[in-house]
C-alpha cells in the first residue's frame, strides 16, 4: 500500500486535494431515507395499507434505480438544458415503485414529490462534518457526486459540510463514470489527476479515478458496497475500515471514516 | 427602494441566495496586488531600474487589460478545453506592460510568471470573511465571477470565505455580462432569478443582472466603480456605502461592507 502521506519514498510530494462521492460515503441516505419513508406511511391516512410494505426493500429499489438512470445518463456528456438530474430520476422511479408495491391508489403525485425532496435533506455520517474540517485545513476539498449541484448545496447546509469546490453532475453534463466527470472536477480544482485522491465507498467509483491517474482512499460505510467480496485494500492508496474508535472526545457511533482519514493524513 | 427584507409589501417572499463579484467587492485586490509589484520591485536585482515605475498605473492598465480580455471573451460561450482563464488574460497582458513601462529586460518570463500569480492569494476586503459567515446563516451564498473556480478556490482558502457554491467562468464557459453565465450560476444554485440577489461593487454587474430578473446589492468599494457620477442609490434594491460602523467589536478598518448587508437583511 503506498503512503499518501509525504515520506522520501512517497510519490507524491504535490498531493494537495481530495474528491468526494457524496451518497453513501459522505451522507448516509439510507438511514434518513428509510426513517422518512416509514414515519411518513405511518402518519399516512391510509396507513394500514402502507404497513403491509416492506420500506427496506422498496428503498433498496429506488436506489437500484437511482443506479441504473446515472448509469444510462453517463454514456454522454450534454448541455445543461439537456441534462437529467437526480430529481427527476428518484421521482420517475416512484411512479414504477408505488405500482410494484401495490401502493399506486395511495400516495397523491404531490406526496411523491415530497418523498423525493427528502433526498434534499440527507443526514451526514456522524464523522463527516468534523472529518471534513479536519482535511480541510490541508487538503484542497471538492465534491464529484451524482447529485445535482443544487441537490449537494441543500444537503451540504443541512449536514453542515464545508467544500472548496461543490461539483454536481449537471456541472459536467453527465455522470460518474464517465471520464468528463473526474476530468472537469480536478480542471476545476486546479490539479493533475496524480495531484488529487477519489474519496469512496464504493470500489467502482475507485477505479474509475484510478485508471485516470487518481489516487484512490475507499471508506467502508455499512452496506453500501454492491461487491464486498470483490474488495481488497490493497487495491487502494488508502483503505480506512472506519468503525475504530480513534477520539472519544467526538461521537463516532462506531463511524469514524473521515476522522480516521485526517490522521492517517496527518492533518 | 425596494426592502429585501420580509414585510406584507414584499415582492420577494421567496428571496434565498446571494451572489457575489469576487474581484473587488469581496477581494481587495488593487491593495494586495500593489503591495505585490511594490516589494518585488524593491527587492529585485534592478531595483534602481524598477524604481522609476509607477506602478499605481502599472497595476490599473493590468486590471483595464482584465476587463477587455474578459469582455473579449464573453461574446460566445466555449467547452472548457476553449475557455482562455484570468491567469492567461493576466499574463499575456504583462507581455505588452513591460514595453510600455520600458522594463522589458528586467523580469524574466519566470518572475512574470510569479507576478501573476499573486492574483490567487488576494486579501479580502476586512468585512468578508464575517460578513460571508452571517450571511450564510440565512442564504445561500455564490461566487459569479471573472476568476476562474480553481483561482476562486485558492483566493477563497486565503481568505477565509465560505461559500456555498463557488462558480468560475471556466464553469459557464464565458464571462460577465454574458447571460448564461448569471442563468447557469442560478440554475446550479436550484434558484429563479427572482429569488437571486447579484452582489457587487459595479454598476454594470448589477445591471446585467436585473435585467435577468435578479435582484441587485450595490456595495460601494473604494475606486472600484469606473462611473460613480452613473450611480443613484435607487436605481439597486439595496445600496450599502459600507463606510459606517456598526459593531465595535469587529475590526473595519471603516469598511463594513457585507457586515452592513447582513444587518439590512436582518440576519
Amino acid at each position: 500500500m503506498i503512503s499518501l502521506t509525504h515520506t522520501p519514498h512517497s510519490h507524491s510530494p504535490n498531493f494537495q486535494a481530495l474528491v468526494f462521492d457524496a451518497f453513501g460515503t459522505t451522507l448516509n441516505w439510507r438511514h434518513t431515507m428509510l426513517t422518512a419513508l416509514e414515519s411518513r406511511a405511518a402518519t399516512h391516512a391510509h396507513a394500514a395499507q402502507l404497513q403491509r410494505v416492506n420500506w427496506r426493500s422498496f428503498l433498496q429499489d429506488w436506489r437500484e434505480a437511482y443506479k441504473a438512470g446515472t448509469r444510462e445518463y453517463s454514456r454522454v456528456v450534454v448541455p445543461l438544458e439537456d441534462f437529467v438530474d437526480v430529481d427527476t430520476i428518484h421521482r420517475r422511479a416512484l411512479d414504477d415503485l408505488v405500482v410494484k408495491y401495490d401502493i399506486a391508489d395511495v400516495y397523491s403525485p404531490v406526496e411523491l414529490d415530497e418523498l423525493t425532496a427528502n433526498w434534499h435533506s440527507l443526514s451526514a455520517w456522524p464523522d463527516a462534518s468534523h472529518g471534513l474540517d479536519l482535511l480541510h485545513r490541508k487538503y484542497k476539498l471538492a465534491t464529484l457526486s451524482g447529485a445535482h449541484s443544487a441537490q449537494l448545496v441543500d444537503m451540504s447546509r443541512h449536514a453542515d459540510l464545508r467544500w472548496d469546490l461543490v461539483v454536481g453532475a449537471d456541472m459536467t453534463g453527465t455522470y460518474k463514470p464517465n471520464r468528463t466527470a473526474y476530468l472537469n472536477t480536478l480542471n476545476w480544482l486546479g490539479v493533475q489527476p496524480h495531484e488529487a485522491a477519489m474519496v469512496a465507498a464504493h470500489a467502482n467509483d475507485c477505479r474509475a479515478a484510478r485508471s485516470l491517474g487518481m489516487r484512490t482512499v475507499y471508506v467502508e460505510r455499512t452496506l453500501e458496497e454492491d461487491e464486498p467480496e470483490s474488495i481488497t485494500a490493497g487495491e487502494f492508496d488508502l483503505f480506512i475500515d472506519g468503525k475504530t474508535d480513534i477520539d472519544n472526545t467526538v461521537p463516532t457511533h462506531r463511524q469514524t471514516g473521515f476522522i480516521e482519514l485526517a490522521e492517517r493524513l496527518s492533518v
